[in-house]
């Protein structure tokens, strides 16, 4: 390195800009394991405390992008587009923005991650079709992107190699809390996955990373700027995360859901719907260059006309995924057992705390503490109700399911109750876009 | 630990006092390897970035104290005091001071360190007289003090080990420059030692480690208020450290000054004098509850009369040291080469430079950079004039010593012009105490 870590670390933690090049080779230099631990962890806990000007977060992302493999589609004749979410409590719109981006003629490679804490990964819940292969090689990602439109897998190891080893070191020092950090581990993987498009789902609320707007506005546009730095599209999208997204929040649960919506069957879960046609609509307008109203009707369109699912249900067949199989298993509940929650009173569902039914879900099953924490795919909660609905006394709030763990079921659905907030008050609308970045 | 280091990592991070209880199990569990470096590293540079409090300053350095053994001094009839100082150059003054208060009847256990950068150690500087012994057992260190009044050693590693292991890390991370972790590194040990009364020499300046008077006085009221809080008398001088010390910087050259003073010989270097005064009547008169004139005059009559002479020497020989061969072999310069610095004009000196002259020392052979660099005990550098004095051109101002690198002499010589001003202007009044912390 041309300046010693010591004097980089003296720099960041007066509240000096650091040039590119330094970070670039601290970031390179860490990768080949020439920087411990304990420097990084100094410069990370400083970068948390002084923040990082928007050149050093650029050059920040870009040295972790650097740090491994970066994918290549000008093979692929169409444009390319990702959407990224910061994770929420019944958070599925993954599953349906991706196929339906797809539908209207965007390709869509999207390396996703697994689950830890109390909200799943996408890579989780689409395990939960039997068969379903959700760690291709990038060279079969490629293959499915190129013959269905869209992929959804883990991201590999060759994938931004820096970042993985960072946030495990964040992980433990207290580090994470940070906008450069966390921009710099979101974008690094995206901007190396590949998309010339990039939408941020941005969630804000009890249920979600960011608790309060001023966090999350912040975080989005300095998404947006970074994209937009590295040379892409991008816009992003400050949703509310709380109170949980549709009915469903367990993986095969989940997925359950995202089939019907793709299907135009089952329930209408209108939040669900709404944002995943904002957030497709944004792809598809930004990287085709048609406009935004266009676009969404095409989208309105792809979801009733079936165009969605079919490619939702190629990309699961080239995944080798079985969904007739999981239809059938799921159907019966996939052999959990149940319990309900029942209104105490009757009224108006005023609120639906996301953070109580997301620890509910996870108590029983559908979460992971650790990494090698296995998943029971069947457990979680189905609200039977959501915000400004009416309810009588004694009619169902919400189901909850487990497999392993069905002697927790009535601690839970206890626990549950407290989620609800039931009145004689008319409820306000539930505004579910809260800001935009461009 | 009650509380995970992940967590205390979380309130550090965002500003939160830390309860003592927090502190001191994050340290013992440091000191017994249970916490990471990663981990430490990132909460020294939290606290570099948000600080602390005094409540958790203290607790951090009765932590620190408690990782090791701790001296009890109730078997030693006289009173105990100890003067500690952050380091300037030609900062002889522990050798007289510590003598000086002992012949006053005070008892001075005094554990000192080894010189790293530009500025050597008491330990260093002693161990230049042939024989002397800087690293006594503590129960050999005991024995000289009960004996003599007063012993100078390194300090050992049973004493505050986590300071050790936390300065080894603080320096590879950036986090040295932090008031509450340096007071809590300079007191834990002092804790440690034993002494009832602490008397601080903060030094402020270009040859100082505070350059500013307000993180020199904001360092000075943490050591005085922290060692208060553990139950010790104490009190501190801020001092001006933009000039040298005296006229030798240089381990033998810096003894030889020292005993000169101590006998009352050679020339009169009244800086060296106020200040040794100062300090040991402060140590005397807070130690034995006197006033601070009865103790100066005291002190002023020991120097001259022989008394803190007297308690040197024992000590030498209470440590293996031979004065006379010391005296026989640098009455020649310790077989080192001299080159001297000229004026190139008549005038006042208005101002030496004290970094400038401690870096020609240094280059010259006289500190280490890492820890096991050899020291060349008679290279330095001995001032010919000090602030304020009439030169005429062609006069000395200088002489440079060197043995091992004798080759550099004159490179240095050129170097070390530069450290004087000259001017017909008459000189300002040099203020050598700043402010006084009770």
């Amino acid at each position: 390195m041309e300046t010693p870590v010591k004097i980089l670390l003296d720099r960041k933690r007066e509240g000096c800009e650091l040039p590119s090049s330094d970070i670039h080779d601290l970031i390179a230099a860490y990768t080949r394991g020439e920087v411990p631990d304990y420097q990084m962890a100094a410069f990370a806990m400083a970068v948390c405390c002084n923040g990082m000007t928007g050149a050093e977060t650029l050059a920040l992302t870009e040295a972790m992008r650097d740090s491994g493999d970066k994918m290549d589609w000008s093979d692929v004749s169409r444009p390319t587009a990702d959407k990224h979410s910061t994770g929420g409590v019944g958070d599925k719109l993954s599953l349906i923005i991706q196929p339906l981006a797809a539908s209207c003629g965007v390709a869509v490679p999207s390396l996703t991650g697994r689950g830890l804490g109390l909200t799943g990964g996408t890579a989780d819940t689409l395990e939960s079709i039997p068969g379903y292969n959700a760690s291709l090689t990038l060279a079969d990602f490629k293959k499915v992107v190129a013959s269905c439109g869209c992929s959804m897998t883990v991201q590999t190891a060759e994938i931004a190699p820096a970042d993985k080893k960072l946030y495990a070191l964040r992980d433990v020092t207290g580090t994470v809390p940070s906008i450069p950090l966390i921009v710099a581990s979101i974008l690094s993987k995206k901007l190396a996955e590949g998309a010339e498009t990039l939408v941020f789902d941005v969630k804000c609320g009890r249920g979600a990373f960011m608790k309060t707007r001023e966090q999350a506005v912040a975080l989005a546009n300095a998404l947006v700027s970074g994209a937009k730095g590295a040379g892409r599209k991008a816009s992003a999208l400050v949703t509310s995360m709380d109170e949980p997204l549709g009915f469903a929040v367990g993986n095969a649960l989940e997925v359950k859901e995202s089939i019907d919506v793709l299907k135009g069957e089952g329930r209408h879960p209108a939040d669900i719907i709404e944002l995943s046609v904002e957030f497709a609509a944004r792809m598809v307008a930004l990287s085709k260059g048609t406009a935004l109203d266009v676009a969404r009707k095409e989208c309105h369109d792809n979801l009733k006309n079936g165009k969605a699912y079919a490619v939702f249900a190629e990309m699961v067949k080239l995944h080798g995924g079985n969904l007739a199989e999981f239809e059938r298993i799921y159907a019966e509940g996939g052999g959990a057992s149940s319990v309900e929650v029942l209104a105490p009173v009757s009224g108006f569902i005023l609120d639906i705390d996301a953070e109580t039914v997301a620890r509910a879900a996870f108590n029983l099953g559908a979460g992971r503490a650790k990494t090698d924490d296995a998943i029971d795919m069947s457990s979680g909660v189905l609200l039977s109700v959501v915000h400004g609905d009416r309810v009588e006394k004694g009619q169902p709030l919400a189901k909850l399911f487990a497999k392993d763990r069905s002697a927790l079921l009535d601690v839970e659905a206890k626990s549950l109750a407290e989620a609800f907030v039931i009145s004689e008050e008319f409820p306000s609308v539930r505004r579910l876009i809260i800001e935009e970045i461009q």
